[in-house]
């Protein structure tokens, strides 16, 4: 999705594919294949690029650490990015930088989760602290029973390894985090330029099924203008703290302060690339994420994050029934000439974020029933 | 510039390029080098489409022929494309099926061009039939002496051919229209699909200067609403008439009607593809010239045409001062933030149109002037 906007910046990508049919390469003339757990295979890829970024967050800190010591313009850079890649790194560093979070703790074994658990209230949520995405890695429990697997594995990555050394993707044990009883789901993007130029985009409010966003409201209905103000700041805090370069998306939930009763915010996850939640950018932001994440990584001048209608809905496309969606569309173009539809060239696998659609306008009843039926329709779950 | 919309809709794209760095070859995986007059190159590369379309007008009726032999499907067709390949064939069209033109005549020597001055009024103008663009192939004339040259060559090849060999460029002669005093100039863009179905965006102003558009204004400012509707019916009607498939372009001169006084049209150049006009349509308009010409060729259902915004200007980059546009417009992105940059990856020569910027918003003179500074500025003809 970068590539859109690198034509008319006449900005050359490479990227290195993990097969030949892998979707960027489908439509980027150079895309050598390989394995981004490949040292070897990732310099010999970066020795070519001026800049090099990612669109995952799951490149091994070794293979970071080769190209930053060959002298690799990294954006993010290794140090940012392991407050994505590493639950307990961002956790620790957004409490002692005072942005507030859920009630968490590091657990290694039963006893301890127990203990957390009867301090904020069951259930709880137990996380990975690594590779995690979309609902994966994420357990609501009621007892430590319900991760017994997680900590068997846990217990053994650390008797096996130590931190220096992370055999195990368990070796530092689980995170535990207060279940937040949330009003809603927002999203933040924000940019950051290695120069410190930033800007934030409008904040909004993701709607989830099963642990996978269904839905995105650009801008959040009925934000408070206040909270909306403080949670920018709050952002745009974390990418300057953090050092963190490019896009970076910060998942919050929408809560009441427990004091006051004031709506307040606690921030979730982050990560550090174009995100799901930021795909109405691209019809409807002046300056879409991909646009904005190439200028980032550039150095460019960042552009206007800024709305181009008053609602923007978009509608995540789940792999579902069909395996080819081409012929399946033809039925919403016609239905709906407003649609705009992205696919991403991926296989379809059930579950799969396959694509998305965006609609733009004044009603938000309106676009969120065609987002739905779009979304529905390419899934199968309708078929009319 | 058909890459970015065909990479959300999962359209593989494939060009024959006229050089490994030709501009679309540099942005799509499949694009093998070939000459578009070579007919065995050309078959060669359509026997691997589902669909062929054109980037321009200079595909030979003989290769057209070749192709449509071998059953490629091409949109828009042969017997639609010879009606933008050769004025004389547009002008007989146009004039036997009621649409206003500026007056006309086919000569072959100066005595019927100066018969043809004398009654519309002298000077005329003077067009080559084929191959003209951007200026080059127009001539304005205060008498025949200034066109004695292409006047010889129309003898000559009217004397080593026929109508049915075209042996020479100028076998049919040279046409000759009326200098049409006009208002300003209008561009309305329309496009059709294979089934027929039909839309039109919002005719926009051309703002030209030595015979090349520098600004374009969508939509036109102040049109007169019935004038925009018979035009737009003017141009649904060529459109259906001529056979036309995929997007097409109607130049016209907005001029009083000499008896009533009222605003009308008259048809000055028709182009069978996305054209100049239509490229804010690209930032300003729900569904862009070119993923619409996408849609069409592949008898897709066509998408809104609305605008996004009350004005957007677009503003041509031509050739100028730099050889690299990329450290210049740093530049243009810091001062301006919702400027959107199109650079088409073209050797940058003086004049050469190599790009265009839009601009989007509420204030039109703003706009405008926004335009300006960043065409200027990426011509060198101001350096801040």
């Amino acid at each position: 999705m970068c590539q859109p906007p690198a034509v008319g910046l006449s900005i050359t990508l490479s990227v290195l594919a993990e097969s030949a049919d892998a979707s960027a390469a489908l439509v980027i003339p150079s895309s050598p294949v390989g394995d981004h757990t490949d040292i070897e295979a990732v310099r010999a890829f970066a020795s070519e690029c001026d800049v090099v970024t990612f669109d995952h967050e799951h490149v091994p800190a070794e293979v970071l650490a080769a190209l930053e010591d060959d002298g690799v313009i990294l954006h993010p850079s290794r140090a940012a990015l392991v407050f994505a890649q590493d639950k307990f790194a961002m956790r620790r560093r957004l409490t002692r930088i005072g942005i507030p979070c859920p009630r968490w703790a590091q657990v290694r074994d039963a006893a301890s989760l127990q203990a957390f658990g009867d301090k904020v209230g069951w259930p709880v949520i137990v996380k990975t602290p690594r590779g995690g995405y979309d609902g994966k890695g994420v357990r609501v429990v009621a007892s430590p029973d319900q991760v017994a697997d997680w900590l068997s594995d846990a217990a053994r990555d650390a008797a096996q390894g130590d931190e220096e050394q992370r055999n195990g993707p368990l070796v530092d044990g689980l995170l535990a985090e207060q279940k937040v009883d949330f009003i809603r789901e927002l999203a933040l993007l924000v940019v950051r330029s290695p120069s410190g130029q930033a800007a934030a985009w409008p904040i909004v409010e993701t709607i989830q099924a099963d642990g996978i966003c269904t839905q995105v409201l650009a801008p959040a209905p009925g934000l408070d203008p206040q909270l909306a103000a403080l949670a920018t700041q709050a952002g745009l805090r974390i990418a300057g703290e953090l050092g963190v370069t490019g896009v970076m998306a910060v998942e919050m939930f929408e809560v009441r302060d427990p004091q006051t009763g004031d709506p307040a915010f606690l921030v979730n996850e982050l990560a550090m690339r174009p995100h799901n939640s930021g795909h109405w950018s691209i019809d409807g932001a002046v300056t879409s994420q991909f646009e904005q994440h190439l200028r980032a990584v550039l150095d460019l001048p960042l552009g206007d994050t800024r709305a181009r209608a008053p609602w923007t809905v978009m509608g995540n496309v789940l792999g579902g029934d069909y395996t080819q969606l081409y012929p399946t569309y033809r039925h919403l173009l016609a239905r709906d000439p407003g649609l705009k539809i992205h696919l991403y060239g991926k296989g379809v696998r059930p579950g799969r974020k396959i694509g998305h659609v965006n609609v733009s306008g004044d009603d938000l009843d309106d676009l969120r029933a065609r987002a739905k039926h779009a979304s529905d329709f390419l899934q199968g779950v309708i078929t009319q």
